[in-house]
């Protein structure tokens, strides 16, 4: 996360909010870091507490839980909006993607402005954040039937592309996969620069793409 | 160009002001599209007038060159901006490159504002428009000393990755290699859909970097 390129900090961007076996919520959070953290605050400390707009353990389906992302991100907006401009944007957005029991899993993308949508066969990938400078890898490689292990790849690559572009843009990556029907988060897959698999998979894309950039043949000028 | 989806247009971004064998100045454009024409139809009826704001026959260097399209730029956008902007976004940017004689040939971009910045040896692409979707593979292959007909190939992956991910974004592509001390410019390559070189080139790139991802392993999840 960063406010400026001398006020960096290192903050997780993915929350799980879960009762296993039950339901399983992932939030992944983009835009102004004080936005998103009173709104993953709220959220996990009122999950239970039956208070209709904290408690994610009231939402029925995946979409009353986008709602109540949307609606709860409205509210903070409304409430901090004009103190934070004359400072920065206060905007936020946010993907929430998981199960809840009764229904498939969904994965759903809120914009800024509480609204929100839903991932689809015809529409497999949702970004927040940074997001064009990895979108093409996506674009070219990523299909709804691609299996986890590649998908996961793909991101990896995806965000390989954004760290090279964007400054503010480094690992720690938190990449969590979910299984579809466990209820119940696996432990994220945590990214370091030293990771050997990502490294390996960093030097063998850049590698790879050289190679084939310099076997094509130069236009003749 | 296109000024929402259902309002498209084929437009030369590409424009060239010259005196063979004295000054070559190229012009590119990127914004609001009656901001840019207004720009340079300008500077093209007021070339050799010797009416200081519209005349770059008088500019003694290209930096000069690149003040008066800022300022230009400011007149424009202090004339019309108010009216503009209730229905859209007046603002625009340029490439400005070329050679006036009495110095080497010099390429700088000038920003919305009307300030600008030159191309360095340590900051050697300069982009305006859409430029993230394309950025990547300039910072991963290109350098200083590529040679022209490598850099007008990177230049056309870079355009391909953009058009990929950008409805908005299409052929033809106008691409000028200008020669050092040539103090003209040569005819511009006009790339369409069916050209080719393009053509070969964005089907063996597609083609070989879909064969680097599916080399490298997937994630083991």
């Amino acid at each position: 996360s960063n406010a400026g390129v001398d006020q960096i900090a290192k903050v997780r961007k993915l929350d799980i909010i879960e009762t296993a076996g039950e339901r399983c919520l992932c939030i992944l959070s983009a835009g102004n870091l004080a936005t998103t953290q009173s709104l993953v605050t709220e959220f996990k400390q009122g999950f239970g507490s039956g208070n209709p707009v904290d408690d994610l353990a009231l939402a029925a389906t995946m979409f009353e839980a986008a709602r109540a992302v949307g609606e709860k991100l409205r509210h903070l907006l409304s409430r901090d909006g004009e103190h934070v401009r004359p400072y920065g944007d206060p905007s936020a957005s946010f993907l929430l993607g998981g199960q809840i029991q009764g229904e498939r899993h969904r994965l759903f993308q809120i914009y800024s402005a509480g609204n929100f949508i839903e991932a689809t066969p015809r529409n497999q990938s949702l970004q927040i954040g940074e997001t064009k400078y990895g979108k093409p890898i996506l674009d070219r490689a990523l299909t709804f039937d691609t299996p986890a292990g590649e998908a996961a790849k793909l991101a990896l690559i995806s965000f390989d592309a954004t760290i090279r572009s964007n400054l503010s843009v480094a690992p720690p990556v938190d990449m969590l996969i979910y299984r579809a029907n466990a209820l119940t988060a696996d432990t994220p897959h945590k990214f370091n620069d030293g990771d050997p698999y990502w490294s390996a998979l960093r030097r063998g894309y850049s590698d790879g793409l050289m190679q084939v950039v310099r076997g094509l043949p130069d236009l003749d000028t």
